[in-house]
């Protein structure tokens, strides 16, 4: 059996714009299988055009003191507290293989305070979490322990976007009941 | 005294990207004044683009049911919902112009239930609050009471999509200290 | 077509008692219209007086070290924190009036700390917030935190009550559909 | 020891203006001893005199369907859900009185839909509660509910008016550190 | 009238398991009546045996720093906090006793930070309530506070462990309906 | 590196009382190591007794129709929904193997409205989380929704006394600090 991927209609590669379908054969080359995220938000063409050049520009980008696992620990934290399955499980997997560590997406995706991380990573979650669920009271204070930390204002930014743009993810991923493809849940257990 | 419009640098108009430069032109050409949001985001050109290529794809969007002024209602009203300062001044005023209505945009962002609205509005803003607070719960039953509003499924995506995207801006514009353009505040309040 | 301002029956003026009927005349001459919240409340004659007796208590009160503009900023913030349309929409247009400041009062509705507001005011609103929402953990801090910044215990005394009158007002006004006159959104609005 | 019944000064008796005086002794008189809350708020004579007439209207009105008892239960219900340790035990004592049911009080403050009352009386307190709560989101709904079980609007006024009036009521006590008389602890609790 | 003490059938006495039977036996010798808790879970022997152990092992313990008001005091407050008729009602009463203090109970249950308590009990009951409501942030500083106010680990293990079990007892009384005997409501509140 | 277990000590199996040693023996013989849970909490060997009689009286239960996968669900949901480290990496572990599913522990700990699951043990899952959070406002409906979905009282009892046994659990593994075996982590995972 297969269960459906999205709420709404999945376009076939074939029927897909030429910039989009080559997108997602580049994934497939990569990955090994195409993450339901571009099949189901295929769905419109221009917002996924913009979703991936955001996520690209926040996810890719080669500047900044944000490693590639810090980017997608803050995406697993802050889309557990969204209750976003997908994300948990897609970026959970990634932050597995990023960081070499089989056990820390679970552990953030469920207490980021009982996790396995460093103080300079607790803060910097401590940040997304408060961006994720109270993004009204950030002040000073909050710049200010960042930076006790290392992070300077171009990483905050970073931090924050992370998270921002997460929301919008996390928010279209349960409105559509976006499925995470089954691969994601095995990916970067083992111990190598 | 003029007040800081963000926490980060604000670039020069003519040290910008030559297409940002002539977007934000284009803009001023067109309202008289250049809102804050371009100035403030465009520190960043690459997330600039892709952020106002969504915008641009959810807000003139040519297709649905969704009139200009629906949708600026539902940026008002999630946005208060998020105490985003920027977008409820900014997309308040918006949306007095295009609605044509000097006093919903007050009303929708105090209290979407005591608005002079439709009940086909008031069940768009209900969904549009439940996706930007409480996105992990939305399921069959949400779907339903659109549809017997007159909404269909791609109805509900852009009420979906409009609020995710603001939940981004709204984040944004509260970790930067986004500041609305003074001319805001005033704009469409005057009975013609 | 004329809204109606309330769920309840509201007096015709010359059905009232004289008293009422005359406060009522008083402030339509001063103000150039009646502020619904004198017509709706007329349904109960006693509870009127007494309300209005605590009102002007409060907010006419010579002595202690709050301005009129902060009597208002405390009524504005509070009242956007429960929703109260009537409340957040009138008191604005007074706080404009009074602060000879036409941006303020959409600034405290939506978020107080993102305001053109003294750290004197901040803590003003801060504490007022926490007596709306959390009156149950005031104590000895906070009483420090207002001396720092000046107030003195009648001061506090003054936010707090204030806060709690119109905490009854905002419950009234949401539970009756009270509707703010159109004038008041538009009051103090314009650069003189 | 004594223990302080406010954070502010408290009135010798003999220092009051006469009305509120003899209205202190009048209570005295019939109760036995002198209820806090008269004491404390004689801080503020004005204040005190729009405080008791808004009480008295509302506690002491003939008219409705609302008994003695019900309003007391409003009382002690709303009060607990606002963590007011003086209106809790004061109002409490009360109830206990008027009901002559020594358990009532403690039942409605810890859970009110595990206590003793009909379903009139939960149908009261769910809309009490909410109004205390949530009077935002008061509407149709609820005015149905009530009416089914037989309150008319002007119930529906009283319910929400004596809701609003102990929320200012609690706020008070909680900023002043009110303190309840040893005296209402054990009132009523004695079978007859 | 007698009123139900639980949803789920109640045993008899004689049906009961031999040890349970002499267990509730020497309960009522010694309290003059039986509280309801042990008839009432007595419909599961299995759970019964295993609940009473686990409550005697906190409750009875002969070592540490916590007094036995100190134990009921904590399970008053945290109960209140899940709104659990029984347990406020119950250890309430037998706060009472132990404290020889008619006011702290009900002080407790509605807001411990108004109530007659020492500094450290104020500690214990904060550490307590956050274990009750939100034992996910549980870190550091919490055990710094209080071995500030001269708990030992073995008396935080105690304090949350208290809690712990006694939000297991809450949700089961909570989600059974059992009723708190009518002789716990007066018990201890007459001065001797 | 080894990584505490706890913040408390934790003892040699050799120092244990033979009773502890030798259930611990047990089942590291059967899962071939030895879950934290039984060298943190043997730090209190009474408590340790009552927990795991209570715990198999709930989990080894022979009657009623809640299957040990049901069981393990309802751990899974409830201890994410209290953030607890430990109960959702080693019961999800557990309901994996025994429902023979390696991704309902994931997708019941993010959001078990979008878990592979079925109606039935959606409102199973759907009381439990009530349970756990808000238990309450449990009442008449709650059972008739069950009874629907073909669970009997005897039913509805266990989910609620296994939920509020992992709720103790729950907060008992946040305040120690209890860390999950690694071995949790990949149990289950893998298709056969």
């Amino acid at each position: 059996m297969t269960m459906p991927i999205s709420r709404f209609p999945v376009p076939e590669l074939s029927a897909l714009p030429d910039d989009i379908r080559e997108k997602i054969l580049a994934v497939q080359e990569k990955a090994g299988f195409v993450p339901n995220v571009f099949l189901t938000l295929a769905h419109r063409p221009d917002e996924f055009r913009a979703f991936f050049a955001y996520h690209d520009a926040l996810m890719l980008k080669k500047t900044g003191n944000l490693s590639k696992a810090d980017r997608e620990m803050i995406v697993t934290a802050t889309s557990a507290k969204n209750n976003c399955l997908y994300c948990v499980v897609a970026h959970g997997a990634i932050l597995r293989i990023y960081s070499k560590n089989a056990l820390v997406a679970d552990q953030v995706a469920v207490n980021h305070l009982k996790a396995d991380i460093t103080l300079r990573e607790k803060a910097m979650l401590d940040f997304a979490i408060k961006v994720c669920l109270d993004s009204q009271t950030v002040g000073d204070s909050d710049y200010e322990v960042l930076r006790q930390h290392g992070f300077d204002d171009e990483d905050i930014w970073d931090i924050a976007a992370i998270t921002a743009f997460f929301g919008l993810s996390n928010r279209m991923a349960n409105v559509i009941s976006m499925r995470p493809n089954d691969e994601f849940f095995l990916m970067g257990r083992s111990p190598r």
